[in-house]
């Protein structure tokens, strides 16, 4: 970073630095903290969110914003100069309009909330859970208000996840998906349904965990950068660009759950150990935007994870695994079992066809608390309703239904949309990328992930937040972010599997 | 905390919070952080450093640190109110000595310390944790001179860890030790040898883990509050008076090393885990001292957990779990062989007899590094010769020498004292608790430890830092700091077992 003030990255270090922090004490909260220790961690992390806030809104800041903005004036508006003044301005711009205290408050609000939540979906009871969602809602709303005025009560916070996306943006993109992707499910619910039975059997947890490893290993994991613990959500973590960590979950009974769910956070941390060393410790060292971070979770998941040339490699091997529970098993039947279409419960399990569903469902409930037209005490209840209407199938507790989810313990009301969008443009990314690299299925049959973990550096992963998601995704693929690709390929693939 | 100003509890609280989140990022530096993250680390620990001294020397502290003590002048000095203004005023005239920039450089600086000296340890290289180390003598030689003028170069440091104490009285108190205990040594140096060979065979370091953690939940760990995990020197953290961790290291053919280890550590997080909850988020919530924290420590690890009483209970359950081992091996044996007095390499593991030995050697050392006399290049050299002349035997590597413990490269110079002083202190408490409390031998033989805690909870740990050492020993001994009980101790258990 040439010619900017070295004041100007002080303090921005000092705003990372108190960031990762956070980060740290939330990944401990969710990894290895005691369970009676939440009262204190709420205290520690409104203190570092206070500080954090304090030093992000501070005059002085403002002053070195201004003056830089005259300075890089006339400047070539794509340098990392210019890019790093204009996102921290838009952080800084933002922060201004929400108070300190609301900011510690919500800070420790939520670290209350999330050790209700895991007790609340250890024990499958919302009662526990509800009187701390009641109050993030409510501080979510505020929260909203301080950016009135506003076309959409719900735009504020998808704001923060997706700079500059609308609601009804949103709304239109996902009034395209739906009747296709209805129509898609209807269409397969003719056919004969595919076995996945023998998923479902015993699987040592010890080698799910080691395949797993070996699995990401391959896709670039840098373990001497990072690490993988479990967590009752998965999730993936940064704490500055030397550190980013995942969590899994295994079930000795669900062969998916956990292979696919390393597989889901280690594409979120690919992305964050391939930004530049130079953003290191700026507001530039961090995703675009969360589309397109679930882009590459999903992309690493899914298009590599679910298809035939990945299982073409590493299906002998696992066989090697467990060999007692999938040596009759042909390459065939195992690739169309993990792809088996079928309404589910629990979102993070769910087959691609039936994925966005979840996502459309979970956007409904939470403009609907937004707009105040559902109460969070009838939550559960709308849930379950919508869920018999989407998906034809009813929870058999809370903990299967609307407890399942970490986000809303996190405050984390506007996120769910952007899985849905990192579907899509994932996609749209996977046609680029099949078109730059035209052997890209046999080196994926091969076992290597060398060229496309180099071409997701070079176009998406190096650049971090320099540029903002439309703009990233219409550098690389020519387009604006667009479902068309998305459909064709789920229509392309289980036509295929179901032989539509 | 009556009639204290909220505004001073507030700060006093981001404080605490921030020296919390301190802890934690060292903690999970010493427990989980990927090995290539130590610089990141290092950024993150001096920025939390430099905001935290920031905070502790504002000149709103100052104020309303003048304004209480007038206030409070004339109220009942013994006052929690009273003793905290005058531990926050220790703290505060104390940080106004030393610059926020060394401060924050000092947090970096140890954090790569650490790192290095981790990879300097695991591969014996002393080359690879020398610069560390010269920056950090060279730093505390700074740190010194901040407190200047000074009876002895080593006083500030020693002040840190215990108020008020001098260099000159360790000294004092260190030679009226040594004779004792070298001749001690000497005459059981002309008795047979006890044999100790069994604790040096094979043992499962689960099965290892889960005896330690049976033992220490009965001596009344909180698990709710706390947690163990392994690290490559064993430690105790305390994030606020809700989250206690201790760590272990285990050997699958050393069994003293992480059972005694484990007592050791929970001792101190007893400590920890006792102090009154309205001593939290403040300055009080902390041990009085290190010295009275070794007390603590020492007082389980060595008064309970070697102890013919304790063993009474234990061994048959230890011999059930390691019945090829130990099924041969009667009771009088073990107790011998866990209390074999034999000069050796290394302090965590040494008898009772010779380990103030080493305290006494690492005491010369670094007070030879403070006033120059020595030269950290210099320091495996004279390490190794001071080993042979105290006792006999000279490391094979810097391993099992210089590089032994955490301490140096953590900056924690003036430490070591303490734990000789801990011994000390744990036999004058040792001799007030039983004759409290007439009965525990009988209690302890029994496997309870009820009103053991009981009486330190009373007498020691819900006081937190709220007297100081020669005080709080005063108070409930009636005596100061003082080694005769000492001496009297060791001379009686080992008149016994080498029957002198």
């Amino acid at each position: 970073m040439q010619n900017i003030p070295t004041r100007f990255m002080e303090i921005l270090h000092e705003i990372s630095d108190l960031g990762a922090a956070i980060a740290l004490l939330d990944w401990d909260q969710q990894t290895y903290m005691p369970p009676g220790a939440a009262e204190g961690r709420g205290h520690q992390l409104a203190t570092l969110a206070r500080l954090r806030h304090v030093r992000l809104t501070s005059e002085e800041l403002g002053t070195l914003l201004e003056e830089l903005e005259q300075q890089i004036r006339g400047c070539d508006p794509d340098s990392s100069e210019a890019r790093l003044v204009k996102v921290t301005r838009r952080e800084y711009d933002k922060a201004q309009r929400v108070p300190t205290d609301w900011v510690a408050e919500f800070a420790r609000v939520t670290a209350l909330a999330h050790s209700a939540w895991e007790q609340a979906r250890t024990t499958s009871s919302f009662a526990l859970f509800q009187p701390h969602l009641e109050k993030i809602v409510m501080m979510r709303r505020q929260y909203a208000d301080f950016f009135a005025p506003y076309d959409h009560v719900y735009d504020p916070l998808l704001d923060d996840f997706e700079p500059g996306l609308k609601t009804s943006e949103v709304k239109t993109i996902f009034d395209r998906l739906r009747p296709q992707q209805v129509k898609l499910i209807q269409a397969i619910g003719t056919r004969p349904q595919v076995d996945d039975s023998f998923l479902f059997q015993n699987f040592s947890e010890a080698e799910q965990w080691n395949f797993g490893v070996e699995v990401i290993t391959r896709f670039g994991y840098d373990w001497n950068h990072g690490r993988q613990d479990t967590s009752m959500h998965p999730f993936t973590s940064s704490f500055g660009l030397d550190d980013v960590r995942i969590t899994t979950r295994l079930s000795p009974n669900n062969l998916s759950m956990g292979l696919f769910g390393s597989m889901h956070e280690c594409g979120h941390a690919l992305y964050e150990q391939g930004i530049q060393g130079e953003f290191a410790r700026t507001p530039l060292a961090s995703g675009a935007s969360m589309a397109i971070h679930e882009s590459q979770s999903r992309l690493f998941e899914n298009l590599v994870g679910r298809s035939l040339p990945f299982w073409h490699h590493f299906y002998p091997l696992l066989q090697k695994v467990f060999p007692a529970q999938l040596g009759n098993i042909d390459l065939l039947t195992f690739y169309r079992g993990i792809n088996r279409v079928q309404p589910s419960l629990i979102r993070v399990e769910a087959d691609e066809a039936t994925y966005n569903l979840h996502i459309m469902l979970r956007l409904e409930l939470e403009i609907a608390l937004m707009e105040g037209s559902l109460t969070v005490a009838d939550l559960p209840e709308s849930w379950n309703s919508r869920m018999e209407a989407y998906l034809g199938i009813k929870p058999p507790d809370d903990a299967h239904g609307v407890l399942q989810d970490v986000h809303w313990s996190a405050g984390l009301m506007g996120y769910f949309p952007t899985y849905a969008l990192g579907n899509i443009i994932s996609a749209q990314l996977w046609q680029t990328i099949k078109r730059d690299i035209p052997d890209l299925e046999k080196q994926i049959s091969a076992g290597k992930f060398d060229d496309l973990l180099a071409w997701l550096r070079e176009k998406v992963h190096q650049y971090g937040a320099k540029y903002e998601p439309q703009e990233l995704v219409q550098n690389i693929t020519g387009q604006k972010i667009d479902p068309s690709a998305y459909l064709h390929s789920l229509e392309e693939k289980f036509g295929q599997i179901y032989e539509l």
